[in-house]
């Protein structure tokens, strides 16, 4: 399980210096990494922490962290495949990076991008709710927000607007096209579910199947076909793609009018900004959102706490937050007293990736969670050794919260809807069609 | 004065249709607004309130609103020129827009991009320091941060490396060019500093000055000529545009290799996202946390309270905050609470642009405070009959701060000298010379 994401985070960031964090010896400043995979010295560093690591899902992306350090340069050599231990600062200061090998080389006022850690957080009681929080009872008070049934909601509104849309066009539809680079039997998975969900709101799919050995040409020209098509209006490229293919530069070759995942740093720039509006909103926070707006639960004026700040989650949903006019707190893995500035919130968007992470005394009493988490833990009474459980301790969160998320069946199955929902605006604003 | 105000509104925006709030009834839901200036139906419309107007500046624009209200669609007739008065609702809810004739065409999702109006926030005792706080004794266990001399630093180092460049380049320079349209004066003044800044770095300036009528394509041809020039590293559109200019259009063919202001979404989305570096970060928030820097306050784990969430200041500082580890909140005019959220923060960033709008019972016993704010107040015993205060009321905020930034002298000096750094790095960009 570990050699596979270590696999996947590898190629999905094209690494040469990958630093892999297991344990650490203490919550203080010092952490004892294990320098796993070195294959090269002047070149890209990513820093990769297993207490961080999400399942593979379809709006998750392993959770590596290519940051700033790619504004450091190693200048010490260190042996390949090596288990060396490199005592490394967190946040990795320069001193300390200096003398471990590497020295600054880029612009110092962006700070230092470190690895997302939250181990150091996390409550060492177990959570009682691990392997019984499905048959949890819920207050009759509490509102459970439904996800998979308000994502059925939204497939058939997209449905019915995709007919009409249709009907305007004398019979074109919204198209999605989805580009797959090699084999893999997960991500062939999420490609099946979405042409399904396509196929049920009558939104044609269109899938290229490359082998894993294509050069980042031959994806890079699928990906151009689809830009020029005019019956695609949106482009998925599934990630992670094979090592030897720059990640960076095929994304970029998607044309921002069919980047449906929104993760377009244009995009994400538009929704930071007032007076601007983006193209897309990315799925999995525009789906946060929607349930908060359909359950008709109050954002204005409200403190918001988003736990976490991934690019494709925590970040852009603090963006909608705002949008929304709530006052928007960012906790972190750096943040000291997370469960003290949860606890001030009244509508908490949990996007840590950390199993279990947020106890019931870190939710206000009255607080709406939303919990975005999708975690595999271990659980030996479950079929597949495994199971899925949130960033949010249910059973604590439930006896606090006014309306709460599950974990399946919460956040999950808006993510798909969502995509929906920008491939049928993106095909309304190619095909000059209004709102009704 | 309020109708030169108005004007630059309007003509920054390109409005049709100009909402413009001068009070409130009461600090409640409902305001009752004057509706002043409506020419077309079927319009763009921009919110403007005047309690949140910044004095015109080099780093500061009109704080004009044109939001999402974009997504509106007027359909009731209003007569021109009236100042029949209109209610409005804050937020603009779709029901009451509705009653009042716009209606809603554009993506739910988004919220309502509403005036920031701070008016209720706003502690109505008699700031005492008004007019004496630049006497106002500091205690000697304040640290007072000096931007004007920390500026002059950083002046003489990019002056100091500016040389280096020269030498390394066989005596190439880094170019800064200013484009100005018009014949406003607290434009040319700013083009001014701007330009006797470049010259004591040694940083060559170029400045192209079109007649008030030149026409859109003349401009944009003019920001091309710079574009093309490899002597011109950072470009400059003075702001506001005349009315009949697209002010987005002509900043847009700003190459983003040049935009040395670093307002591009481009340049915004990348430094909201962890893993992405922006080629510049927009000059006044770059300022405040240099200002931190370059003082040896720790940001890393701290809380940071950001009053303030506009494109150019508050959103990038809150982004830059985070990127140094700091857990940020950000305050606006719809937190119903901002003295009991920002009394919490470690580091307050003020740029609501709201003269004396923190006091004292704002700040936490040891906070450090960057006052962004340059806000024109009337005093008959000054010279002009006005003079500059910042967002915090200094003479109170002093007597809990451990670190603070006086108005004028703090804040103001680094724009300037950030701008410079962006253009040497962007030179040093274009020539291939790293960093020492």
């Amino acid at each position: 399980m570990r050699a596979i994401l270590l696999r996947r985070a590898a190629s999905a960031a094209r690494v040469d210096v990958l630093l892999y964090t297991q344990s650490f010896a203490r919550t203080g400043e010092i952490l004892s990494s294990s320098l796993l995979h070195v294959k090269q010295m002047h070149a890209r560093c990513i820093c990769f922490a297993e207490s961080a690591v999400k399942v593979p899902h379809a709006s998750v992306t392993p959770s590596v962290h290519a940051g700033n350090l790619a504004h450091y340069k190693c200048t010490r050599s260190y042996a390949s495949d090596t288990d060396a231990y490199l005592s490394l600062v967190r946040p990795l200061s320069s001193n300390k990076l200096s003398s471990i090998g590497f020295h600054r080389v880029g612009i110092p006022i962006l700070g230092v991008d470190s690895p997302e850690i939250w181990t150091h957080h996390k409550d060492l009681r177990p959570c009682q709710a691990i392997l019984d929080e499905v048959s949890a009872k819920v207050e009759p008070s509490v509102i459970l927000i439904d996800g998979k049934l308000i994502a059925e909601r939204i497939k058939q509104e997209v449905a019915e607007e995709v007919a009409r849309v249709k009907s305007q066009t004398a019979g074109k539809v919204p198209g999605l096209a989805m580009v797959l680079v090699g084999l893999r039997e997960d991500a062939k998975t999420y490609v099946w579910s979405k042409k399904k969900a396509c196929k049920e709101v009558g939104i044609e799919s269109f899938e290229e199947n490359l082998p894993e050995d294509s050069s980042e040409e031959e994806v890079v020209n699928v990906v151009g076909k689809f830009n020029d098509d005019p019956s695609v209006h949106g482009i998925l490229v599934q990630l992670p793609l094979p090592k030897h293919i720059n990640e960076e530069r095929v994304l970029a070759a998607v044309n921002v009018e069919k980047d449906v995942d929104g993760f377009h740093p244009l995009n994400i720039g538009k929704l930071a900004m007032q007076g601007r509006s983006p193209l897309f909103v990315p799925c999995t926070p525009r789906g946060c959102i929607e349930l908060l707006l359909r359950s008709n639960i109050d954002i204005k004026g409200k403190h918001a706490v988003v736990i976490g700040r991934s690019n494709i989650v925590g970040t852009p949903a603090a963006m909608l937050l705002q949008q929304h006019q709530a006052t928007v707190s960012v906790v972190h893995s750096y943040t000291p007293n997370p469960a003290e500035i949860t606890n001030r919130a009244d509508i908490v968007i949990a996007a840590a990736g950390v199993a279990h992470l947020v106890r019931g005394d870190w939710i206000k009493p009255g607080a709406v969670v939303i919990d975005v988490g999708i975690n595999l833990i271990e659980d030996p009474s479950a079929k597949k050794g495994y199971r899925l459980v949130g960033d949010v301790c249910f059973k604590e969160a439930v006896t606090k919260a006014s309306a709460i998320t599950p974990v399946p069946g919460g956040v999950g199955p808006m993510t798909i809807a969502m995509l929906l929902c920008n491939t049928l605006e993106s095909a309304k604003r190619a095909f000059g069609i209004s709102d009704q």
